[in-house]
């Protein structure tokens, strides 16, 4: 439509052509990435703004950084460089450097139409997650994107996308093995260390179970935690299978890899509203399922009071989502809704869930715990072929009993490189402790996850291996008054006093009562 | 139900107990907010991560700050201070601090309520707001809040309580005096410096109209922009009120008071993803309004191609809602729905507007820019019962024929610390342009606000008040090969180039087309 005076200008990016050249300066700080920061005035001027990505040329070598503004210490015509980027780039203060804005991430736009409810395909949800990974997109934005995910949902074929994306941020384990079995448990339920009883079973009955679980966020341990307490937890991906490759089974940290990365990014930004859209829940567990090469993957959803899904028929829907999504990504799923309102096992704190976990192997141990965990384990066999159906709980028990899944077990603490010949005594217990007595006499009611994870954390959970709370009476118990109801461990007297002092505040116990209120 | 072997503890809240003891590091970096970092490891024990609150006792005062993790730099037991903290608060190298993690805001849950659709009463909107106020809220937690506004919407009810909040957040103009008007156009169009040929004629009548004015984001230019080329723009509250008792009208620049400021802590985290909800678009502007007394708003919704409201029934429908909600502020409302698919008037960019501005008030100027103004004035005279409805626009007109307006805007520009006695050679224009010329035949059929205003800003608009685009020919006008098109202005060489290269990827005009698309 136009003709130009000039000869025929190339093709170019117009937002492209905003660069500009600064000086460096180096700044006596580190962020493990590349921050830049600049003049907010001639930041502003060029239209980037704080979180932006930009491009730095600096001696004929490009770089990606993030933006920040508002340093009142950097003057036009300086950059600040962060200490740990100017060290691995060898830049110097004073150093020429062309800054140039990078084009708004093609995510912006996908994520608007999730905003405004539409429905996006699989090349969209796969660049998304691409510029996560990419760190593209500034928490701002990927703030938006969880949150439009909780409200506007994702449909089937998105969670299916969005699996696949995940999987594909991250390495793969191929055991060339088969069958290959994983678990998972939705989480929120105290003690709970069925991992711990059911990965040597299963590895002992001759299955490979490569399991990879997480650290505490909130709660008083992770399963990766409590294993640590006897063995290393963090591996890479070969490491990983060899131990599988020797043992049948691992019992892993599964941050020590590269699983699913993407969800490791986003939890910094789910973590303060605790957002944790459903598609986004079925996404990451069956994407770190099939990154480990499971077909047969059991999950554990439990109900109750405080824990994430309250009611059964909440599970069961939930159950059901797995189900149809597990099935068009190929994987044989099934979801057992087991009893969440209050923790399974006596301790809470990973000294204290190893001990249970000892006791269960060694044919003893919580009821509770150990039921659950040969249900687990024997549903999984079943599942897997390994033993006909009906028949799983008992094969489970016999592998406990017979003293296999333990001498599993100490095998594979070996390859993770513990002691295979640990005692219970090696267990670190922290030696403050406080016991609470009933000061009257009645039923147990309920007994809190939450608040027990609190009052172990508050004694030093999970980073004092030896802190917890261990239980002495369970839910429906009687007790009298003067019983011992539980006892705080701390390796610190100063933390046990902590704990002791926020027990004010707290009620981790409730006794059974008649009267609910009077209305007059 | 506990009974406790110690003395009655305190009541304490239990995530205050979790505080711990640092040195301090001074960091070779500014902030202008409160910001300090902890060692990761050292954080994560003590449940504080990356955007918590924290607050510090160092001898004996009190501090909040916003934490920041992982450089590389900060070892356990120090605590690393930035520089404008430090000497704001006389903070030494190796001073001891005590950190404490402060309590999680209350308005996390009232956020998380909104993303389950619920609706918050006017207490918890008022703490949403004072906690981003008083920076409690991360960028996250403000992102979620904005996306849940989007997705969920607000109700009238909620919008008034946000309207009230973000009012309080702020100062307030007290004229004392009776009736004071405003206007407030929805933006997105080109050129349409309506203000400065409106508040000119609306003193000149004799009623207060205080208007305050944005800069330009995304635009070629703001109205405070385009004032400031001729005078001062930044006032605090008291100076305005000054102006506004003496001349009547005053032309400046919001951000300069604290009017409304929860608006500006929002800006940052709604522009990644141009996200602007209905109900906190309304709160703003109403809010903003009745903060400098405002009984009559005139409000003008821009419809069209490009503009943030496509059709004229999305625009009535925005209409209807402001008046809604006006209605129950008593605020005495009217709006006008304008077409907003091409520029007003034939200036993009400050110095090239304000001629028009100049030229409008001289009796002469470009036919829409004059027209629309004179229509806007009419109305706001009507309104407030100044003329009698049907004489508005009569009244408006001859006010600038007679030259009074002309006269009340030099005598603003002068409170405004301007020469009253400017001339139309006065105005900064670039002395380096480029004219785009026809190379076809034809009637011009669209004129993009959004690719004028890019091309206009790669010019160096507006900081650069002389660039900008200058446009020779209108919608509809017919045009022969040859015929000058539009001229763009640049202060310097590069920058003109930058914009004529630009143009190689845009189509700032369109000409009629028959054939719009062949299939087979």
């Amino acid at each position: 439509m136009v003709e130009y005076n000039e000869k025929q200008v190339k093709k170019v990016d117009v937002w492209r052509l905003k660069k500009y050249l600064v000086k460096a300066k180096v700044l006596d700080i580190s962020a493990g990435k590349n921050i830049i920061v600049l003049n907010d005035d001639e930041a502003k001027e060029h239209d980037i703004y704080s979180g932006f990505r930009t491009e730095l040329t600096i001696k004929n070598k490009k770089l990606v950084a993030i933006v920040d503004v508002g340093h009142e210490s950097i003057r036009p015509g300086e950059v600040g460089i962060y200490k740990d980027m100017a060290a691995n780039n060898g830049i110097k203060k004073g150093d020429s450097i062309e800054i140039l804005h990078l084009n708004q991430p093609a995510s912006i736009s996908y994520i608007k139409k999730k905003l405004d409810k539409g429905t996006l395909n699989d090349e969209e949800i796969h660049t998304i997650v691409r510029e996560i990974m990419e760190d593209k997109l500034s928490e701002i934005e990927t703030s938006a994107w969880i949150t439009a995910a909780y409200i506007n949902g994702l449909s089937d074929d998105e969670i299916i996308s969005l699996t696949h994306a995940t999987m594909e941020s991250g390495e793969k384990l191929n055991l060339g093995k088969k069958p290959i079995v994983d678990k998972h448990c939705i989480g929120g339920v105290a003690g709970n260390r069925t991992t711990m009883v059911v990965v040597p079973i299963i590895a002992a009955a001759g299955i490979y179970i490569p399991k990879t679980s997480s650290r505490s966020i909130t709660s008083a341990a992770g399963t990766a935690d409590t294993v640590e307490v006897l063995a290393d937890v963090t591996f890479n991906i070969d490491e990983l299978k060899e131990i599988v490759l020797k043992s049948k089974g691992a019992m892993v940290w599964g941050g020590g890899m590269k699983l699913a990365p993407v969800d490791d990014k986003l939890i910094r930004v789910r973590h303060p509203l605790s957002l944790d859209p459903e598609g986004m829940l079925l996404a990451s567990i069956l994407g770190k399922k099939k990154s480990v090469g499971a077909q047969y993957v059991l999950i554990d959803i439990p109900v109750g009071r405080g824990v994430k899904i309250p009611y059964v028929e909440r599970g069961n829907e939930l159950a059901k989502h797995f189900l149809r999504v597990g099935e068009k990504l190929g994987l044989k799923i099934e979801v057992i809704i087991t009893d969440g309102a209050e923790p399974v096992g006596n301790g809470i704190g990973p000294g204290l869930e190893c001990l249970d976990v000892l006791d269960v192997l060694g044919g003893d141990g919580p009821d509770d715990l150990r039921h659950k965990s040969s249900l687990m384990a024997g549903k999984i066999l079943e599942m897997c072929g390994k033993v006909p159906v009906g028949k799983g709980y008992k094969v489970a028990e016999d592998l406990i009993t017979n003293g296999k899944a333990l001498s599993k077990f100490r095998e594979i603490i070996e390859l993770q490189g513990g002691n295979k010949n640990f005692k219970r005594t090696d267990i670190p217990i922290g030696k403050y402790t406080h016991t609470i007595i009933a000061d009257v006499s009645g039923s147990i009611f309920h007994i809190d996850n939450k608040t027990m994870a609190k009052i172990a954390r508050i004694a030093g959970s999970p980073k004092d291996k030896g802190a917890g709370v261990l239980l002495h009476r369970i839910r429906g118990d009687r007790v009298e008054r003067g019983d011992k109801l539980f006892t705080i461990y701390a390796e610190s007297e100063a933390k046990l006093d902590f704990a002791i002092k926020a027990l004010a505040d707290l009620e981790p116990i409730e006794m059974r009562k008649m009267l609910l209120g009077s209305i007059r």
